[in-house]
């Protein structure tokens, strides 16, 4: 599972103490590598000595910022932007050599560039030899190539490419980062629709572990790049919603003392001479922020948990998005204030992202996500009432089973049309001992959990504040009152109310676009069985 | 070191599993928490029968979000909000108890809210009973409590409070949160100016290691709570500034497979029956990141070195700034893409962090940070050229030592009046192994440093993008090629020329504000001794 393929990739991290090694071979090194480079290209260059289109084609020294080179000021075109507007024009565009095919005197190639696609031709002419056209067609797929070409409009849309309307006639074309021949999976599978009603018969997959293993490959397919596109939009449009709401971002420590024993879910760490342990939530250090006068805080960053769960939905380490607020006095200003958090994400996303949604939707069966404005927020009684009335039974002091869930996310989008929506009032029997207990219903307490497509996607609530009640509360659950000391000691000198809660980035991306897998949108996953790459 | 005060802080970790137990014992507690509360307002009440000031103050019940209450509608007013327009209103604020002082039939009250606070007088009158100003003098230091009171304009500035010109009259006074009466540290202490030339006679100050050890109290300061404001105004420029510059959001794992021996610097994780290792930097992601194709990234997260180095400026976990970027031909284009993101972030904060700049400066002194746009950029050689006309010689392939760069800094001030400045083209033998080399000198390689007053902030260069020529350099470096072979293959598949950099977050506010010591802008720093709170 652990495999030891490791580097320093410290910045500069020994450069300081580093003994000044011999500069010499450092010479010889970088000589090596120039000559090597120029090599490669003049061999190209003297392959025919009748070629029409030496000094066209062939492979780039190795781009080493080398300033006295002649293209430096070479401005490139971006796919996207190749369009009829530009018929005609000399345009150079780097990008990766998706697919090619030669075909007698041409050859064909669909350069990607990111979720962009367009078609070359490289054509046998009076100034493009047979040679350059032979060179073409050997470039291996995924090799990062600059070419020079004429825009042209085409008579028929071109299949398969992103950009219908042009193809570009080359007139140079250079290797600028060859790949390796082999490729472990081929861009082209990866991106092939995954929908159960696809009526294409090919239907090479590739499995979510070959993926995974080749992540730098599995990235650069379209539907890739547009899910961790959106994932960043997610985090802005957290950071914005609230930055505007008054909240402040602070960052909370990652390694923490803990519980040495009975500390379960904790991954431990060796540090100096003694041991720490990961933190599973900065949950004690937004309160303390709270409680040291920042009044609205939130933060972003790796959480951690040590549970041997291989599910579609955990990761050991994942993005969490937190956020605690002191309120005047009731928790609902805090809990309507994450439920409208979650409204204008939905409407960011929604505005913002209508590509990367859809080029998602083309690879994967999405239906569109639906929300209200405001939320809908149901009464944990009244989602109880919904379930006995489809059949199922939840006690009044028990918790929502994950099946049950899903099925009152499918009852509530039937009745409500809506994706996401809010439960409040959980019984307190099971909530953690820092919850506060409902003063008007000595079972319920002032928590709540928000759902996105039946998943629980935020469980948060009303802290208590009081190092008393904290004390009691924290008796009846049968905790040791020694190994919680200093959060309780947190609220001895003035706390103000507050309520927060925690979302997982990955899982809101994952429910938002109605994947299947939460390996899907971390882009390196972390669970029991990899930590690699 | 290590203390074992835990808590199991995760949200709902267990709330799915537990076993339902025992509500009437949390229903009891709850009641009795109530109770007490009720009780503690009611004493209060009835102390004198005669108290013309029955119900306008004591204790409050526990805020535990009660629907029957009568104060849910109730709006605070600001602290920094108060000002002669309101004299004559009558305002509720919610505040903490910063000083009081009775004197006869008055009572003094400063109240403080974050970097604001306002004089309070409770004076016995027809409405204000003398039980009143008793209860009044006797809440303790740091307690919450709401304050209704009418704004009255003074006619002498009030000395010591933020707001000068007028003072409230209370007519209510209820505690919300009671501070313990002990605290290990005065707020007042922990922000008096720590000045060289102070001219007051008082002294008393507070040590870090007493602040970090209480630093709930610590923070509430108006400089920490200055510090950590433009904290994260830097990262939130830090963020705008890239994004508008096309750059993506990305989020790279800190658990990872790693050198198990020879891993100097690296914290050891227990990851199931197997070890793992805390990411120094996440270096290999952003560059798998480019090979993947999203050509310019970012990513803020914790980073983790093992380095027992007790100085002021480091710490064993801080929050890491990184970028990395595509370029086309030459490496200047990023470099000078961060130089700029550097002038756009010095500006942001220069306009929209004023006052927190200034309230930093009462307390300690800052010279105002200087910036030229665009940003100087030096070479290596130049830099050494001023260091020897300063008497310090550095050896063409030497590093500079810390306290060349200070000098160099010094010089860089006088010369160019610039606290900010680039230093290019470091020898290439003081740099890592994956540093590309010059092409146009052997000696020196494509890499930068960049300092702020004096210290380096940010080491950067054009990365080694060829999986032969890193080879290359890896051995000429006598490093273990298995060790790093996954780092090799990242470049196997076609890999755009990139260069980029990493920041620490916590140095950039040190250095900007001037600060002497990375602890004071680590909101919960981490060191060889110190992992709590």
């Amino acid at each position: 599972m652990v495999e030891n393929k490791p580097v320093d990739t410290s910045e500069k991290s020994d450069s300081k103490k580093a003994a000044k090694k011999d500069a010499k071979k450092a010479e010889k090194a970088a000589k090596k590598a120039e000559h090597k480079a120029n090599k490669d290209q003049s061999q190209t260059k003297v392959e025919d000595e009748n070629d029409v289109s030496v000094g066209k084609y062939g492979t780039l020294p190795l781009i080493q910022s080398d300033i006295t080179a002649t293209n430096l000021d070479r401005k490139f075109t971006y796919v996207k932007d190749l369009n009829k507007s530009l018929s005609g024009s000399g345009v150079w565009v780097r990008a990766r050599l998706h697919t090619v095919r030669a075909r007698g005197k041409q050859c064909f190639i669909v350069l990607r560039q990111r979720e962009f696609s367009v078609q070359v031709l490289v054509n046998v002419s009076d100034t493009v030899s047979k040679a350059m056209v032979k060179f073409s067609s050997t470039i291996t797929k995924e090799s990062i190539v600059d070419v020079e070409a004429k825009v042209a409009p085409v008579p028929t849309a071109v299949a398969g490419c992103s950009q219908q309307d042009v193809e570009l006639l080359a007139s140079q074309i250079w290797v600028v980062s060859a790949s390796a021949p082999q490729l472990p999976l081929q861009i082209e599978d990866a991106s092939r629709p995954e929908k159960a009603d696809d009526p294409e018969g090919l239907n090479i997959r590739v499995n979510q572990d070959t993926r995974l293993d080749n992540r730098i490959l599995d990235l650069r397919t379209p539907t890739n790049q547009a899910i961790f596109r959106l994932e960043a939009g997610v985090c802005r449009l957290f950071r914005e919603v609230l930055t505007n709401k008054g909240f402040v971002e602070i960052h909370t420590p990652k390694i923490i003392p803990a519980a040495s024993e009975g500390g379960a879910n904790v991954f431990t760490v060796s540090y100096f001479k003694g041991s720490a342990y990961l933190a599973q939530s900065p949950q004690l250090y937004k309160q303390m922020a709270i409680a040291a006068d920042f009044d609205k805080v939130f933060t972003i960053g790796a959480v951690f948990r040590a549970e041997d769960s291989n599910t579609h939905r955990h990761l050991t380490e994942f993005t969490g998005l937190d956020l605690e607020m002191a309120f005047s006095y009731h928790y609902h200003e805090v809990m309507l204030t994450i439920g409208d958090l979650f409204t204008q994400m939905f409407k960011g996303l929604r505005d913002q992202y209508k590509r990367e949604i859809e080029i998602v939707g083309q690879q994967f069966s999405v239906e569109p996500f639906t929300f209200l404005d405001p939320p809908l927020v149901l009464q944990f009684e009244e989602g109880r009432k919904l379930l006995a009335e489809a059949g199922v039974e939840v006690g009044p002091e028990d918790d929502l089973s994950t099946p049950a869930e899903k099925l009152l996310g499918r009852l509530v989008k039937a009745k409500y049309d809506t994706d996401f929506y809010i439960l409040d009032k959980y019984p307190l029997a099971v909530r953690p001992f820092y919850t506060m207990p409902d003063p008007n219903n000595p079972k319920t307490s002032n928590s709540y959990d928000m759902f996105m497509r039946g998943e629980e996607i935020i469980s948060g609530a009303q802290r208590i504040h009081d190092p008393e009640l904290l004390t009691e509360r924290a008796k009846h659950h049968g905790i040791d009152l020694q190994k919680i000391a200093s959060y309780i000691d947190a609220f001895k000198y003035g706390c103000p109310p507050h309520a927060g809660g925690g979302i997982g980035l990955e899982r809101v991306v994952m429910l938002y676009l109605g994947l299947d897998n939460i390996r899907k949108t971390a882009m390196f996953p972390r669970d029991p069985k990899r930590i690699t790459p």
